[in-house]
């Protein structure tokens, strides 16, 4: 099911930005018997990635209303919400009186979200620092299909992303983690990287329980010291990673527990 | 006029990997008396850009055919040739046996073409570096938007972008050069920046004509000191910068045979 500003069609203007030049944002959420999942948190942050683009973000309650329309018709499936910044001329430069373009689609829940502990790959693609668009959901993700076309063994569920300096800063889909000796430790994004719903969830977890939280740049070599590593998204919940080239971890009492906990 | 895998038609399906991720690539270059211009290098070019990306670039006399389509329309126009992965499910991953999309679209020949001297910005946005994608013309081009959203000013042309460590790149939509004491000077591209038809063209001008040619990094002291700079692509030919924040140039004979040559 697509929604295009509002409309059941499943075609966009061959000149929108988004596929011009993959000028826009985009969310993915699960909506749950009828429900999106955390749509305050989803709709905060696509207000705060348009306004990073200088893109007007749709009100909430008209994507909150167009969602409801997806969920009629979808009451249990993932949904993605993608704002463009609208149609346009030829031209990086964008004319400002354009409206942006809302697209919802639907899609079913993937087999893959029944999964607990996983193996994972280490991308030889590095992501490129790029401060002005770190932590961003933004629609430029040819690095991300790069990373994701180096496996096709359906037994390795995601792939962990260093970036050009070998600092460890996600999976291609989903935002990383470790636990090591009673400390969380996040990925610093100043420079690449996707700050994503599910991250701002583990960290507040994190703090409602006074689990210290270290938020730094590390390398593979800490990673493969660590108690637990697992990835977050809205999809799939909380993946343990077990196993990652030569590493392996045992299943872990920390990613159990915050797993309930997300769910 | 738009024309979408060979139809006359304004939209694009919503799930195309074009919209979604800036799955794709493209080719901006002049129909001049109903016949595209340089159309083998560009063909070449969109050839090798596709295969970068793993996508199977659509047959030279299948696009050449809908150029022309679009030609008996607009003898003389831009026009714009994008090929992306084609329509997808969610995630990176993409189904190989999908079609590529084909869009071509024509816009008027902007005024900008008659320009000869041009006064640029030097942009505060850096250019990442990706070695992945460098030299490759793709879909992903917010940091150009962030670019040239820099400045307003209907008196300067085209801004100056850097990389993250200083070195001189390209123009926001073009190939950028230098001049010095005898010796054309050209980025070295293999970190960022798009490689294009009219930069080969240069270099093949100076092979020609004798002219010693380096091409390597170099900073905005460097360019400062040079006696001529310019600019091209296959839209506005060639433009040599005259004004750049504190530094100005001299109208020069350089630029002026190789402008004759490249029209």
């Amino acid at each position: 099911m697509v929604l295009v500003n509002g409309v059941f069609t499943d075609s966009v203007k061959a000149n929108d930005r988004g596929l011009m030049y993959g000028d826009g944002v985009f969310r993915t959420l699960r909506i749950e018997h009828g429900a999106p999942r955390h749509w305050d948190r989803h709709y905060r942050k696509l207000n705060r990635d348009c306004a990073a683009l200088g893109i007007a973000c749709p009100p909430a309650a008209l994507l909150a209303n167009e969602l409801n329309l997806a969920a009629e018709e979808s009451p249990d499936c993932v949904a993605k919400i993608v704002v463009t910044r609208g149609p346009g001329e030829r031209g990086y430069f964008p004319e400002p009186a354009v409206d942006p373009t809302r697209i919802i689609l639907t899609s079913p829940i993937p087999d893959h979200v029944k999964h607990g502990e996983i193996r994972a790959h280490l991308c030889k693609l590095r992501l490129s620092r790029q401060p002005a668009l770190a932590g961003i959901k933004h629609l430029n993700r040819i690095e991300n299909i790069l990373a994701r076309m180096e496996w096709r063994d359906p037994g390795i569920a995601e792939g962990i992303l260093l970036d050009a300096e070998g600092s460890v800063i996600e999976g291609t889909m989903s935002s990383l983690f470790l636990y090591r000796e009673g400390v969380l430790v996040a990925p610093d994004l100043s420079l690449c990287g996707v700050d994503g719903v599910q991250r701002e969830r583990v960290l507040e977890y994190a703090c409602e329980k006074n689990i210290p939280v270290e938020i730094k740049p590390f390398g593979i070599d800490f990673l493969e010291q660590a108690d637990e590593v697992f990835l977050v998204n809205s999809v799939i919940g909380l993946w343990q990673v077990v196993s990652l080239e030569n590493s392996s971890w045992q299943k872990g009492a920390f990613c159990e527990a915050l797993r309930s906990r997300l769910q």
